[in-house]
């Protein structure tokens, strides 16, 4: 599968789809615009993002922000806090366990379920 | 990290590194020009292959060939044999379980131990 053609079938921003798997791992595909994403962490999981276009703001707590660029990859350590945003569209590769909550324990408007990510 | 830039302080062809980790799975760049991966298959593990740059030939045993181009994405499912090669050069990156050995249990010129891999 090539990476740019999943994203056009992508509806909604701040949506991820599952697109593979590789062990214990879910490949998923999310395309992001603004500033929705809330403050979470994931306790036990590290989440790998990879910037297929655009810009994407990553925050830390505690850390100096990040702009992340076409072709860079990024891992979120487990237990930290973040969120990311863009101003423009970003589209991005997520690499993450099976059983990653993609707003960790928060429940926002963009909230959505595994099952609801295989659509 | 840029996943290009990293391909820049890569020494030989074959020989993999480790950039980094997400959870359980180690990521790797690897260059490649040429046929010199044996067949091998990892019994338990399957293995990313991200197409960064170039064209990669991808061979299964019973299945049709793929030629995977840049942005392009295949996962290796366990247990399946398989090689790849590139008559030019080609810039992949690969995820894979920490345990995975990258020629499997065929020992060839190429194969590298998990800890030279950090090198």
């Amino acid at each position: 599968m090539n990476l740019k053609d999943e994203f056009s079938s992508l509806g909604n921003y701040f949506s991820p789809r599952i697109i593979g798997e590789v062990n214990d791992q879910y490949i998923k595909v999310v395309k992001i615009k603004g500033q929705e994403v809330p403050w979470h962490n994931h306790e036990n999981e590290d989440e790998l993002f990879y910037v297929v276009k655009g810009t994407l703001l990553m925050e830390i707590e505690n850390q100096p922000d990040l702009i992340l660029k076409k072709g860079d990859l990024f891992v979120v350590k487990k237990g930290k806090n973040h969120r990311v945003s863009s101003k423009k569209e970003c589209l991005i590769m997520l690499i993450e366990s099976k059983t990653t909550e993609h707003t960790g324990k928060i429940t926002s408007a963009i909230t959505k379920s595994i099952e609801d990510q295989f659509c």
